[in-house]
């Protein structure tokens, strides 16, 4: 017999009523607030092309290494869950598939991931009998239905959501077709882009000499000359924002960066372009180019994302097989304080620059990261990341940083999704927590109840619009 | 006048009303479930012998350095606990020992310790006074007493405690001699060995030199070759096998591995066992033979248990004049990320090998335990362990691992003690703890009711038996 | 309208009433209990002179990094904050920066520098509105006034606020003149100095050579001779002992000791001295005199504390404009293990000697510190440290030390401040948040109430007269 599925009202509140009373008294003013997204990893073409989704695999299953790898790490084969190799699809039917994550189910408890399916299967697809082996069909018939009628399509779903902003992120040599399309067609969702050039920086990626040439093809620069490359990389900017883009991204395995002269830079890059490179190069390449954004990001304004210190494809047998993004990637250990000193050397002090800090590892939030943010004019703490997430991670970094930051040098909330169906529930799983942590706070008396109101807007609001500058007229012009 | 001792029917669960019921509904479905212990250092001739133990001291607080670490921080002579001197034991009586003992036993309020020695003098010699310096001889005459009788012989606490399975851990070195006389004695008990071969592989421990030759005669292999050397340690694990071991383990000061060519792990192994070896040719060593160790488990089907990360013999005077396992063994920052990428290259995606690590770093639960173990398909995590076999340990434990790894790439307790009388205490903590976690999600609303009944069932008793194969018929059989 | 100014009877007690109720009962006992702040950075001219202060910005504001660290980070220029630059103070009004300070009040929500300071307003200052843009004047003016009368001057509020031992901290060139003539004035109050030799250890301060010129003025040794040097250190010891001292402090920026041979020593310090030195032997230079002053510690009794891990003056550009203590000091990782092993292993099993331990790492709580403290004689823990200096980080403080350490290796409470209106509501925030603490433990049934009755006292009183060693007749006589 099929268990019920219910979304409880109270859900991730504390337990002891007093607090829940006041959590959930804060949560009920910003529970409708918009949602602001301005760091993800949809796919530009939904919008754009406005296509209905097939299944519930292709749409929920397959893109999500934060669901396969779980079933990977208790035996289950990717190919039995319809992940593509390297070489071509498997033959794994989607129905094959989706039963087999069915039967899986139970190993999400406990996991934000099951938070957010629940969410998407109660909330967007109507289901109030939970996921198990025995409803598997139910769920995979019933989604395929509603998946190709109108109110399913992309853009339905955008504005069923509530999306005011929604960024996509797209690397250096991308040529943003997609959001030409989405700008021309006259729809009204602002989604837009984020330059990330990690592609066209990271030299030891294995598609950096392809990405180089579209870099090229794309600006009409001569991309192996120093002057030329960052000449490329400005002119890409200037893309991007005409594409909406108010961030830049940038994904390296550290926070390491570097403060060269141009001599030395020059030389650098010519090395590194010329393939003659030891990994240290490639390291010093990559922590040049960080400060050399920041340069950029001075003069025209777009923040910087940094999102350190993930070691990419560490299961080398999968990587042959699968390639990237399959749910191998490990934190490491990273440093900040030594490691943005150069950079903050020359830029610290500014207040041009806004720099947003994440991080896999949280032993930095209280001793380096709020510590930074709490000083420097120019750096902001990114909410908690990836495997951070989380209901237990969220509240981990408000106890660690809170303290020492404020509130006033975070952004609100980063969903950093390519499930877009998830999108409302990631949100409402940080409202939740959020609120929660504020009506402890209230609870033990340490802020008022206004205060508390107050600060439960601007964890939703304020902050991420102010620190992503989406409401400055510059940006949203571009954008519209 | 003498304090009552009372072990209260809740303790251990969250105050709040309502998360407080739910973990003990949840807590009376399991509290009874037999005991199963797959890592421990009893000793096996307790139940090879089954003689009477002697006396508090002796059994209580002479073995167990968690308690005489805590009074000699305080000042205390290891001399005045009757602690053995490397020269032979202290002339110390065992009831003065035991007088200065409970003199200062308010240093354990708020460890496990003062929760373990609570439960074993009430539920097990059944006081209702607690130890002080009042009632120091009262405890010492009766529990004296108590032991000289044939209810308190270890065999017959044994079955008292309800244990299943009962894994005690032994050299490479060792004849298995106790083992032996177990098996031959027709008791029913299921006592099994552990193979943990770190005494022939860490050519920095001081006693290399003679646990080789023991390895030598134990095998007849020419255990100085390195072919006959690795021969040495299939018969030992086929040894070990026999007398009922369903696991190795490995307790090294990293978690480093390594996958050396077979003529580079020659050459080195020709280096170390000549003597002529740095402390980086010792720590390779110790490194490839992780890696060797995982290749003979993908072979024999033995669990590979990892624990490293401890600084072993830190304070250079005691161990000189007391030796080793004195408490002054310190946690140290562990790697494994990059430690364990070697042996992962050669056999992470294999389904065969199963490796349950363990850390003294909590800073590696989430950053990078719970994304290995829940990507990966051989590595699962082991409970908390050693400092952090601790309610607040327990605790940390579950809310940094569950959210990335789950439960069920976990592995249920492990007691790993000495204390045998303390072992359902220890167990009892851990229920305890599991199920106020538990109940916090279920008042929460992130798990339904039943599913935290199963979990707690899982974290009791499926998850140990399934990862420690003791079900397994190849391995029952072999015990039996 | 201005809202109101209200100090809760329950705050930072947990919200769950049972527990609440309990940890009222610990802290009704011990609220009372005189202030003993055995370490911090107060002036001792305030007591020495006693003259009144000037006005709120002057008084609580332009001293503490603490405060306009954050309205830096936020933008704020701290020429608008009346904060000193090197080259002399700024044209700031003290009226105006007070403005803009309660312009900036809501950035500290979650702070606790908003707990100390809403207690320092309604309970030093009788406010019962709060500090907020509207009320900034009515703040100023009523401070001014009441600055000015004689129950604000330093020495009728150290009476008033109970405190009945107050250290402060001078460098090892400092005269002692405040402290002298705080002693000639037959004023009652037990203000003592702390002995911190940095300046003259550490080659690498800006004003290492005027340092050492008035050491060796003030001691009339040659201070460039390596005996004449140690022979320097111990006679300014005897002065601060004869100034109340009981205790050394060292602020390095690694935990790192050496034990060098004395030629070794010598020869290390004919090369710092002479100013021809790497990085690297500064670091050796600054381990060997942490063992140099163990060595004169066991001689002559002095606590030593080690506050090490914080990299100052991270912020280049403040620096050369503001110079040190402006707010841009920032934690790094710390190891102790292997960097305290050369001293604890020349005075390690020492019961002469005690080193008191901090940390800005608060990975290193359970992995590092609680289990060294949980062995070592000679080890005891401080409490949490500057940005751990709050509720939450004395939450962690001993969730994450007490199963290891116990309470009794910890040393009570260090406020640690420069802002002495704010000694009350620092010792009142760790009073509540330890009884908290304690009043989980008993509500979890891990502790007796009557136990956590003991505790309390302890954590406020008993351990930090011991640990510091102010009741010993030696101390106690020098200090009369």
């Amino acid at each position: 017999m099929a268990r019920a599925l219910e979304l409880h009202p109270d859900r991730l509140f504390p337990a002891d009523p007093t607090t829940r009373d006041i959590a959930r008294t804060l949560y009920a003013e910003i529970a409708h607030l918009p949602i602001v997204s301005p760091h993800g990893h949809t796919d530009p073409t939904w919008f754009a092309d406005d296509a209905p989704w097939l299944d519930a695999t292709t749409l929920l299953l397959a893109p999500d290494h934060y669901l396969f790898r779980m079933l990977y790490s208790q035996g289950v084969d990717l190919d039995a869950l319809a992940i593509p190799r390297r070489d071509g699809v498997p033959a794994t039917d989607p129905r094959a598939a989706w039963r087999t994550f069915a039967d899986h189910y139970p190993l999400f408890r406990g996991t934000p991931s099951r938070l957010w399916l629940d969410h998407v299967f109660a909330d967007v697809f109507g289901f109030d009998i939970a996921l198990d082996s025995s409803t598997a069909d139910r769920y995979f018939d019933l989604i395929g239905e509603k998946l190709a009628t109108a109110p399913f399509r992309p853009r339905a779903l955008f504005d069923r959501f509530g999306i005011e902003f929604l960024a996509t992120t797209e690397g250096a040599h991308d040529d943003l077709a997609a959001h030409r399309r989405i700008r021309q067609s006259g729809w009204g969702g602002r989604v837009v882009t984020t330059y990330r050039p990690d592609g066209v920086i990271d030299v030891e990626h294995e598609a950096f000499t392809p990405a180089m040439a579209r870099f090229a093809a794309l600006t009409g620069e001569d991309v192996y000359d120093w002057q030329g490359y960052l000449a490329a990389h400005r002119k890409r900017r200037a893309d991007f924002r005409a594409a909406g883009a108010t961030a830049t991204d940038h994904g390296h395995p550290t926070a390491a960066t570097a403060n060269l002269s141009n001599v030395e830079a020059e030389a650098l890059f010519a090395k590194v372009t010329r393939g003659d490179w030891t990994p240290a190069d490639a390291e010093l390449f990559r922590a040049q180019m960080l400060t050399e954004m920041a340069a950029m990001s001075v003069e025209d304004g777009m923040v910087m994302q940094i999102h350190p210190g993930s070691s990419r494809n560490h299961n080398a047998g999968l990587f042959a097989s699968h390639g990237r993004d399959k749910g191998a990637d490990i934190p490491t250990r990273t440093d900040y304080v030594h490691a943005l000193k150069p950079l903050l050397d020359r830029f610290g002090t500014s207040t041009a620059l806004s720099v947003i800090l994440f991080t896999l590892d949280e032993s930095t939030y209280a001793r380096e990261l709020a510590p930074l943010a709490g000083h420097y004019p120019c750096l902001k703490l990114g909410p908690s990341w990836w495997f951070h997430d989380s209901p237990e991670g969220m509240r981990r970094f408000r106890e660690m940083t809170t303290e020492t930051a404020g509130f006033y040098n975070t952004v609100g909330f980063n969903d950093d999704t390519r499930a877009f169906l998830s999108i409302p529930a990631r949100h409402d799983v940080a409202r939740r927590v959020d609120c929660g942590f504020l009506a402890r706070l209230v609870a033990e008396h340490r802020l008022t109840d206004w205060e508390a109101a107050e600060l439960a807007h601007e964890l939703t609001s304020g902050l991420v619009r102010r620190a992503y500058r989406i409401d400055e007229p510059h940006f949203a012009a571009q954008a519209a």
